[in-house]
């Protein structure tokens, strides 16, 4: 994939699959399920109160809305609902709606009526690279607070899963810091060094990874050049790994407020991707997100 | 000041300072020495081996450069020497050429002839606002790894002193996070909220504080109103504090390689700038960052 206009583009024409929607009861997420519609990326179920989806659709009609709402009247159960329409193969991919985080992810979690049953989540931010063709990746900014080194390692695991869909055989993987030097009093330099050198030995397959770098070495070859640094991944990294959530978010807010980036994001988790949109997040962004899930699954097939 | 391009052009109207320039003896550092005279905003004193700055000057023909050469012949010479230009009052300000910074700052700090004997060092870049006029603050990404509570408030008094001069009376400082709820998971969450009563209790004096605020909220006054934080900075801040290196240099970096933003930086300590630039700064960042340190300490006197 080179850009999100394609990506867009392809799931257009891919065989339709569709969304279970889970506390869809609520304008912004009805508006999303639109357009989504509308633009003939999916279709959805709509897991809610009913009557206030039918409300709200007054405007905004939906076709068809009455086939697609399963009723639903709590946060709790509208999430294990959602849950279960995958489990049994209704539905292709789970969305989140208007509900608390917390609640949706339990449901996910559940040992015995879950989706994932080990491995960890985690999430990925797609945008369009600074220096050259192709779709950058960036993760983890939304899900884990404080990745352990194991934790850190089942990250770019689930990154490097999303990578081979998006078109890279051998993804490069940056591993970011504030310096490029080991650095005992910064963990993240320790952590980063630790995972580089278990890629190298084989422990973390068909990626190749370096760090720590600071940013501006992982995504610019001159930068790079301009310090001197010999490595495979700077200048060049398709992946750019954070090692916790403040230095994620910080960072993915940036692209989208300072630099206006289009953003694509989804979660994975098992290999399954799952929506979970941020409401501050615009609209297109969030059916980038839709079409990123639906062609991680439709490649998966 | 409403932008970097009028910091230069106030900085070469105001009566001229003077810089003594550690480890002078470099290509890209007399460089930037010639840009600064070229387009008026400083003189020079340059500490450093003579024989190689006269070398390197036969390209770049500094004029007077004989007269300009205290000679020296090594990192720890060349920071003490020009340490003690500021301090006897030959220089007005220092500035790092092509030594270790751990040499350079070594000599500033030391207790006896060194330029600062309390308080602490912290780093602030400033550049244009995402919405509204004026500039925007963002410290500290270079000096602090992972400051305490107390470093932090030194850091927030090192910035507001900055922004006093570049004229906010009374600047509002966002506390950045990964999120603006209080977590007893993530720590820096706790230090903001911390920081901000105390702000709110008068420990903090001339600025209204606010934080934990997740970078969009603190600079967007929509995604603020999205997510209804009732809030006096919120999408209104003036200075944007990070809680460590990490957070700071991945945000700086990507405002200067995502955004493409045009930024200054200065080290403050003890009311004195300090001009430290890094390699990978462009030209025209370094000598927006010495306008900004001489337009510092012009207004100072």
């Amino acid at each position: 994939l080179r850009n999100l206009e394609e990506l867009l583009k392809i799931v257009q024409t891919l065989p339709s699959k569709t969304i279970a929607v889970s506390a869809a009861d609520d304008y912004n997420t009805l508006k999303v399920v639109k357009e989504i519609e509308d633009i003939g990326i999916a279709k959805c179920l709509l897991v809610g109160n009913r009557e206030k989806i039918l409300c709200i659709n007054e405007n905004l009609k939906i076709i068809d809305i009455n086939k697609k709402i399963i009723d639903s009247n709590s946060y709790v159960d509208s999430a294990k609902k959602a849950v279960f329409l995958v489990k049994n193969g209704t539905t292709d991919i789970i969305m989140k709606g208007n509900l608390p985080t917390a609640i949706f992810l339990k449901a996910i979690l559940d040992r015995e009526n879950g989706l994932i049953s080990k491995g960890l989540l985690s999430q990925i931010s797609v945008f369009k690279k600074l220096e050259g063709e192709g779709l950058q990746l960036l993760t983890d900014c939304a899900i884990n607070i404080q990745p352990t080194l194991s934790e850190k390692i089942e990250i770019i695991k689930n990154s490097v899963l999303l990578a081979k869909i998006i078109g890279y055989k051998k993804p490069k993987i940056a591993i970011l810091s504030a310096v490029e030097t080991i650095n005992s009093d910064m963990p993240d330099t320790i952590d980063a060094a630790i995972i580089s050198k278990m890629a190298e030995r084989g422990q973390i397959k068909d990626a190749i990874i370096d760090g720590p770098l600071a940013l501006d070495n992982a995504i610019s070859l001159k930068a790079a050049l301009n310090k001197g640094i010999k490595s495979e991944v700077a200048g060049k990294a398709d992946i750019l790994m954070v090692s916790d959530i403040r230095m994620g978010n910080v960072l993915l807010k940036s692209i989208a407020f300072f630099a206006k980036k289009e953003i694509a994001a989804v979660v994975i988790g098992e290999k399954l991707p799952i929506i979970m949109c941020s409401r501050s997040d615009s609209l297109r962004s969030k059916i980038l997100s839709v079409a990123l899930a639906v062609y991680k699954i439709s490649k998966k097939a």
